[in-house]
């Protein structure tokens, strides 16, 4: 259930304010020469547009395993990073409150028990495990000639509110051949890796749902060869067909939702069923996708990897 | 690759044109009474709007295992349906051929190898067997008050072309706590089930897109309480929190691109990288879109049915 | 829960009474060329040394997708065996008793429900399906120059009563470097494999049971290289270090008690928890360890061939 | 590769010389209370009768998720604990050498790289994990009134060697009806569980390897109701009946071979595939089977938690 990929494995864990947060990643080929500053310098890029929310977190990694004299040594790699600055003190306000738009109560569904510290397990922290196991991913994928960009689009700003948006994604490099045909296309695992992202609600190959109110004969992608190479004149499927790459650039986008959490007075359900209003204290982005960005990379590099190791 | 769920689990197998297709699912609870009545009004839905591709279609389902006395034993059910009407010389000109938008091009590249008979293993025909183990799924679901609704919705028809369009569905009966947070979110799973289907492109749940345009003033699905039970008074996000359901029917909506064959003169690849034109005599429909009704739903049923079993 | 392997994966269905029981392999290499000639030897080795039980069991094959035009297509390969020979009369005395020794009532205690009819899906005939699998593993596992023999040793035959025996297996030419530490150790793939053979009770790798009597200096498997290859001079271990091949013949022994049902008097459980007294009409072999001779094979080669496809 | 367990999923990390060794339990059901004396107390079983190579070995474990206010929040629960006591000079002599009988030799053939230090991954430390995480299962077990107990049976001591031996395990108060039938069955899930375990060499339900020579008139167990409640006479299959406990206590004995690291002198390859002589200065156990009952137990606890949680 915390675990991402067949092959290459990513077990994530940690309340956002408990001792730590980490994961392990089972499946890593062996040999591996870690790239530490690739590997900071995404995690940084998690804090880029970042206000207060941030400011104080330390995502300091320290490795527990799995890698010997800097390199990987094919067993799993396990990480931690410290939940040192949890000023829990924020929260207490919403301790036994559940806050509308979050996962307060459909955790306590799920479970009948949950830790009322910003957020629990639910919380956007978790993201910062991803980055760091994504990294990683980019450090194979990279010797293999394959790149991930991403890039944000905001709503407009809003005072005291905050904003949703869409990122979009390229991967170039894929050869063709990657992925499978019937429930384990690549083009589901994407949707999948992309809506486990927080506030995710839509996903979209290509042309998208553009592509509903277009004809066959607009939307095909017609054959291009020239020198031997095989390519499609458009890529409006934005490179799988059948579930599979077909040498094209992979595209898509994923939209989000605006955080829910808002310096505005938010009516919170009480243990008893009534509703409470209170004023969030906590420091939140007003739009988180800036900060998204790399996570989108992460969970993209993440799903390619495990067809390649 | 070809299994579906985790323990409610669909296996299927079979080429368009081989001798049969079919399923096994592994993990139906035992006891259930099978609702041939019910099998067979599915199956004879995924017909619904369709004109010559399917007329002779046979889709006769054997049973071969897993009940006994009309009830599930709780081993594996196997069933299978016969292709007897192949009718593969329609495609005879295209046997070597690889045509532009399907699968032809890329399967070849995964594996070296392929069926060339009207699609073989990435053919439509599969959705049939989806069908049938959605149908059971569904036998399951009802028994649980849990009911799934897709409606359709096409692109204007367009002479010698085909159009594509959007499927609304919305689950109704789900109580709150279903679904897992992180990586294995209900909206994951659904987006994955969803994109699963042929000429699948694009997934939104709730409000979708459109949240993207939203602020979290607007966005944020306020509490409602009534009588002890807490709804809330908006669904935008379509009824999952953190990835487990709140209660509130779950809603989504997916995009399908137009079928890229069409009764015009196509490109095709041939094995020496040149391209010839031939025109599809094959029998193919407008808008795939009422057929794909059923299978949305199937897919819906076969991904909560892996939450309650 | 009816599936084994994680890369080349092999489903079962069926019981011994229903209309047919079969598999599906996902995960074979496509371009494989089917050997039916072997296919139909390891058949035929199942009833080898069997009599009344199995002679007019027909084990006729019909396959019905993953391969065309004699070679594998890299998609599922289903296969089915009909259930021409019920007789399900002989058992008919049985039919709600439940048999000492046998799987009738952990089933009905796990399912709450069962096919009476001779066993059903816990029939000894469902490692036919085994059989079938593990000849297209063998296919694969012959072009990489790995080899697999057993051979029975059976009890001392009985009037009336049977008697169970030890199958000795050897796998020649794994490469060292197969199998993974931990959990997964080749080893106890191995283990599993043997002990899901119906009437397996015991399973030891190279001395075995003996080893637990050895002192570390006897036991220990001392190198020995020549011409730069790396050996050991004793094979103590089995070929498994650490879970993993390390180049020497893999050996392992299996244990099988006697068949329960003889032609003798048995008191069988009543739907109302009494004893009643029947003495079994079916036709069962005395010692089923000759014909359990090709089945060990098989999940060796499908324990085997998980690893090297 | 390094998890087990299908619902209640252990897996575990770390190398004996790196910074830390763990693991992470994905499933564990939410609410639990942590019974830490239990778990202090099977860690200490874990050092029962060592003498040098543990006494200054720390296992202290350091929780890091998963459990807030003394209660598992159903969320992944992880710990390490730390190697503080690496004296890693002890193994200087044996840095680039690969020791006869350990896993240095296959573990470099899979991976083309090794932690050199004190047997790396393939430490008998990474135990600990298990008893850990085993520790946490029986809690669940108590809970059930499943009680689980091992003894060791040791070979006779000998002078500067070491002795292989026995380890029988009792699991009482498991219902009837727990296991599949096929491949994933009770016993075969023990044999694997019990097969991964370091010097792990046999394994056998019930009477085991003695069946083999009894005849199916003396193995069967027979019926045996009294008071409404279903026994047997006899429980040589060890509790388990195709695959599914059938309310017997659950027997089994696991055989392990001698360790293979003696205080004599030890034939090492070298780099260049020469041999050189070295005389073991490490701390090593003469019979480590006393330390290897409270493993056999969490791994027999985790095996079986697996199916009830």
């Amino acid at each position: 259930m915390n675990t991402f990929g067949n092959r290459f494995r990513l077990t994530t864990f940690g309340e956002s304010h408990g001792p730590a947060i980490g994961g392990v990643i089972d499946g890593c080929p062996a040999g591996l020469a870690v790239d530490y500053v690739l590997l900071e310098a995404e995690m940084t890029r998690r804090h880029v547009g970042a206000h207060a929310t941030t400011r104080h977190e330390s995502d300091n990694i320290e490795f527990l395993s799995g890698i010997y004299d800097g390199k990987t040594l094919g067993t799993p790699i396990a990480f931690i990073i410290r939940n040192s600055d949890a000023r829990s003190s924020d929260y207490d306000g919403l301790d036994k409150l559940l806050r509308p738009g979050h996962a307060d109560f459909t955790t306590l569904q799920r479970y009948g028990i949950r830790d009322p510290r910003g957020g629990g397990r639910a919380s956007g922290r978790e993201t910062a495990v991803r980055v760091a196991a994504g990294a990683i991913a980019k450090m194979i994928l990279n010797g293999k000639g394959i790149s991930i960009t991403a890039t944000a689009s905001c709503g407009t700003p809003a005072e005291n509110d905050s904003t949703g948006g869409t990122i979009e994604c390229t991967i170039e490099g894929v050869p063709a051949g990657l992925g499978n045909p019937i429930f384990d296309k690549l083009n589901a695992r994407l949707a999948a890796a992309m809506m486990s992202i927080p506030s995710a609600i839509g996903f979209e190959m290509g042309t998208g749902f553009d592509a509903a109110q277009m004809r066959g004969s607009e939307f095909r992608d017609n054959w291009c060869v020239s020198g031997g190479h095989v390519a499609t004149t458009t890529n409006h499927c934005g490179g799988i067909q059948g579930g599979i790459s077909n040498g094209m650039p992979i595209t898509f986008r994923t939209a989000f939702h605006p955080v829910v959490t808002i310096p505005q007075p938010t009516e919170c359900l009480a243990p008893d069923h009534t509703l409470t209003t209170v004023t969030p204290a906590g420091r939140h982005d007003r739009c988180h996708l800036p900060r998204t960005v790399v996570v989108v990379e992460a969970m993209a590099a993440l799903t390619i990897v495990d067809f390649v190791v």
